[in-house]
This record gives C-alpha cells, structure tokens and sequence, in this order.
C-alpha cells in the first residue's frame, strides 16, 4: 500500500537519529551502565524481567534528548546522566502497565514480559522501576527537575486512563485523542528535554524552549507511530501490521477515516472498533477506507504540522552541535514512515 | 475456633486508637479535603475508583503516623498535611495494584475496583495516586523526606516482586517470610513515621526512633493481619476467614504450622498451597493443623516481640501526647486478635 508523504524538502527522507547517537555516544555507555546496576536486586525476577524489555532493542531516544539538551547548555555535572536514566525507567514502566492494560502479546517482535512472567511480575516490576527513577531524582536533588518528571509521572498515568475511557468510543474527536496522546506519549518527551536545561542552570526562555520541542516532537512521534501501524513492516516496527486495529484501538487515522467516510463507512468502522476481534479480511477492508481517505497521508501531514512547532521552538537557541542533533530528530522522526 | 493469647497485660485488651485519633483530628480533616481535591480529575474515571478505595473505611492508620510523628517535634508548619496524603495515596495504590496481582474479589467486605472498573483501570488507577503523591511531596520540598519515601516506594515494590517469587514455595522460612512484610508492609510504616521528624528539624537519634518505630509497627500490624485470616470475623475484618488460604498464600501462620508439622501435614500443605482452589473442607483441615501446631498464638507472640521494639524505640523520647498515642497504637494493633 503506498501513502503519499507530503514532503517538500528531499532532506527529510535522509535525515538521521546519528548525530545524536554520536553526541550522546560516551554519557549512553554510562546510562546503560547505571541502567543495568538499578535494575539490580536481590528478587531474580526483577533484573530479568527489566532487561528483557531493556535489552529489546529500542532506540532510547528519551534518554539522550536529555542528554544532549543538558549538553546544548554546556552542562558539565554527572546529573544528567541520573535523569536520563530516570527517564528511560519511566517509560518502561510504562511499558509494561500498558503491555498489561492492552493485552499485548509483542513488543518490537519480541514477547512482551506478561506473556512470559505473567501480569502480576509486569505491573510490580513497573512499579520497582519507577521507584527507582524517584530514588535518582531525589538523588539529583534538583527540585526543578523532580517538579517537571513527577509532573509527568502523574500526566502520563492520567492519560492512560483517558485513553481507556475513550477506547472503543468512535465519536471521539481528533483533539480527544490529541489530548490522549499529549498525556501518555509527549509528556515525557517534554519532561526528558526540560530537565537538561533545568540542571545546566539555563533562563526560563531556555527551559520553555526545549519544553515545547519535547512535546511537539512527542506529538509528531506518536502520530507516525500511529500512521507505522497501518503502513510499516513487522520486522522494522516490531510488531504486526494492524495491531492496534486488531485491538480495536483508536488512533488518528482512525479517526480521520471515521469522520469522512459515509455511513456504511462509519457502520463499518463502529463494528470493527467497538465489538474489536478483527481478522485479515477486516483489516483489509479498513486499509481501503484509510486510504480512500487519505487518513494515513493526513496523519503525516499534522505529525509534520508539530514537527515544524518544534522546529520553531529551538530557532532562537545558539548553533551548537546539540541543537543541530535535536533539529534533525525531528525529521528522523517523520521520516520513519519510509 | 479459640486461641490463647499470651498477653499479661490486662490493658491491652483496652487498648485503642482513639487516642491518636484525637490528637490527629482537626489534621485528618485537612488531609481528608486534600485527598479528595488531588484524586480529582477531568477524567471521570479516576476519581471514581479512587473514591471507591478511599472511602472504603480504612483506619487512615498510616497517614495518622505521619501528622502525629510530626506533631511528637513540635512541627507548626502545613507540610505534614500534604505527606500525610502522599503516604495514604501510596498505599491506596499499592492496594489498587495488589488486588490486580492477587486477583482478589473483597476488600474490606467491599467489591475491589478491578472487579467493578477492571484490571486495566486499577493498574492506571494506582499510577495516577503514585503520580500525585510523588507531586504533593516534591512540592513540600524537603529532599530528606523525598529521599525517604521515594526509597520506601522502590522497597515496597521489590517486596510485592519477592512475595511474587516465594508465593506457593512451602519452602519459605520464616526469615524469607519477614523479608517480605519488611518491605512490603514495614516499610510505609518506617517511612511514614520517618517524614514527621524529618520536616519538624528533629534529631537524627529522633529521626531514627520513629524509622524504628514505624517498622516495628508495621510488622506487628501485619502479623496480627496474618492471625485474623484465620481467626477474625467477616464483618470486623472485611474479608473473609481463610482468604489467604484460599488463594494459596503464605503467612507466617502457614511458615509454622508447615514447619511443626508430620510428614502427612506437610504434604496437606503442599498440595495445599502450591495447588490453590481450596474450599472449605480444606480450610477446615488446615485450621485444624494450625491449632495443633500453636501457630496462631506463636504468630501473635512474634508479633508482640516486634510491638515491644517499637516501644523501645520510643522510649527515649520525651513524654507527650503524640508519643502516648503512639505507643498506645501499638497495643492496640496487636488487640485487634480479639
């Protein structure tokens, strides 16, 4: 199936999450390190079940938007590298309530931790997890910082019951699920941006600015996710194409499609999401209405809308090599849909 | 089913926590105000389930601690209002997330919110209330108590991890077992009265009484708790006699009685525990079993041993009203048996 990308500059399709691999190359030895020595203990189960899903491959990005939004500052301290880690515990935490909340069975190709310890280790190892980002952020001792991230912390939990009780509502709105998806995907990003300048003592300017390119870049990140489900390959995305379909999960372009199509569409669309357990042939059938209605190039489109917020948001901060890693994410982001 | 209880002090049949209950009124009224105001939120879910919860009839023992450690220093301040609240809020998630893990019915005679909302809204549910009580303390400010219970926090989960990894394994000895209720029960107590000290600028010697205090404490409540499972009465204890039994879960009760047991005893409580679905005939056996082998009473003895640390720990301390209504908590948390 082919999704016309909307993109003017060429560059994008080129851009690349490199330069800040590069730049956070020696403080993300030191964050792997710190996050394999607190994911430690005593109780067996928790190291193997935090590594499973830390060692499952995925690309860290929060971690080293820290990283390099403290270095963007000129930070010089070993805090940065706490906070990052705090960060990444955050979001698997998260992962692993939400593998528990939706009944997932992959995650990035590989087995969620549920289907191999059971519920009951995923959901209690999130919470070991999350302890343990407090712990460092108290050992940090910036309350600044501990004020963004336990912001988040709470954000992101609430969000995620937002999105339970809109799930399976197909009368929700694209700033309903805006709402959903600022709370449970670009709060974090937010947060992981912001702590950088928080520890490197940068002005409030600066703070806001790396805040609102967290949460556009969030924003802009989830919307390709969402447009990755309907249009990637299992072994990129790691997990099957329609999954959130099969689901009955609601995103953008489900949305979009929804709201466009005719009523037979949207009879179509009420079954599938509402009373879910769709097979191939109804996922072949919502392909067809996605691309009738452009839902998929449309959601690109938005998700560009915010990449160019975030953009903007850095625009008045000095050249460095930092801001010029975190422009280029953005289009790394968006160009994932290749 | 009767059970000697080898208490020598008269008094302590007397016992109760009205006491702390006065002292901690017009504060509890706060906290209560700030509870409600903090489980609030536009998503209609959220203060729905942890409404449920909070309004369950709990005793609030756990935040009482905190205001009354508090008030034991002399603190003036408005801080032990919003710990206080952090702490029930801990607890109140750690009870969402429990009931998911032990896939209880009851709670305190009541429905547990995963049987009327769900799993998948108690797990996000608890994040929320976790979420909130990291914000309320961040914003009173104190890295001490931060350090305190953000450490808490990481304990109990590893506890609710280990208790995960021993359950069904008959060969969990009784320092195993306290390993356990140290961390998932002993260590809110410790932090909670922890912080009261902390915020009110008390000694360290004073400081870590009331840790002292607070362990003690929350091991000899939880070993009474352990008792009434076998011994209590449904309408007093709000759930029913012999829960634990029935899901398979050992107690220390269970630790002995296995322990002291024959060979044939040991194979009942085998298949017992690591077979679970036990009904009543089996309840019955099993009480037998553990009145044969005193576990009930030498349970109580263990609990009143760790009752008499606590009042130790105290005993230093200048003479108050908090420090009487304390220790007179302790008392009667082991006096609930009858």
């Amino acid at each position: 199936m082919g999704v016309v990308i909307p993109l003017e500059d060429k560059n994008k399709y080129t851009a690349s999450v490199k330069p800040l691999v590069e730049l956070t190359r020696s403080d993300m030895e030191r964050v792997n390190q710190l996050i394999l020595s607190k994911a430690g203990s005593d109780v067996a189960m928790i190291p193997e079940v935090a590594n499973h899903l830390i060692s499952s491959g995925g690309k860290r990005l929060r971690p080293m938007l820290t990283l390099a939004s403290a270095g963007m500052f000129g930070y010089e301290g070993d805090h940065h590298i706490k906070l990052a880690t705090s960060v990444e515990f955050m979001h698997t935490a998260t992962l692993l309530h939400d593998d528990v909340v939706d009944e997932s069975d992959l995650r990035r190709g590989k087995s969620t931790a549920r289907m191999i310890w059971g519920n009951q280790a995923s959901v209690l190892v999130g919470d070991f997890l999350l302890g343990q980002a407090f712990r460092m952020m108290v050992e940090v001792g910036s309350l600044e910082a501990l004020d963004v991230l336990s912001g988040a912390a709470a954000i992101i939990a609430e969000g995620e019951v937002l999105q339970l009780s809109v799930s399976k509502n197909m009368e929700t709105t694209e700033d309903d699920y805006l709402s959903v998806i600022r709370a449970k995907t670009a709060a974090l990003f937010s947060a992981a941006a912001e702590v950088g300048p928080i520890i490197a003592g940068a002005s409030k300017a600066e703070r806001d600015a790396l805040r609102s390119y967290g949460t556009n870049l969030g924003l802009a990140f989830q919307l390709v996710d969402d447009v990755l489900d309907y249009n990637g390959h299992a072994q990129n995305l790691g997990k099957n194409v329609g999954d959130d379909f099969r689901e009955g999960k609601i995103t953008l372009p489900v949305v979009l499609s929804y709201r466009r199509g005719t009523d037979a569409d949207r009879a179509f669309w009420r079954s599938a999401i509402e009373e879910g357990g769709n097979d191939d042939k109804a996922l072949e059938k919502a392909l067809g209405l996605i691309t009738k209605s452009n839902a998929l190039s449309d959601t690109i489109i938005r998700a560009e809308h915010y990449g160019a917020v975030a953009r903007d948001a850095l625009a008045p901060m000095a050249e460095t090599k930092a801001k010029s890693a975190l422009l280029e994410v953005i289009d790394f982001c968006i160009s994932r849909i290749n």
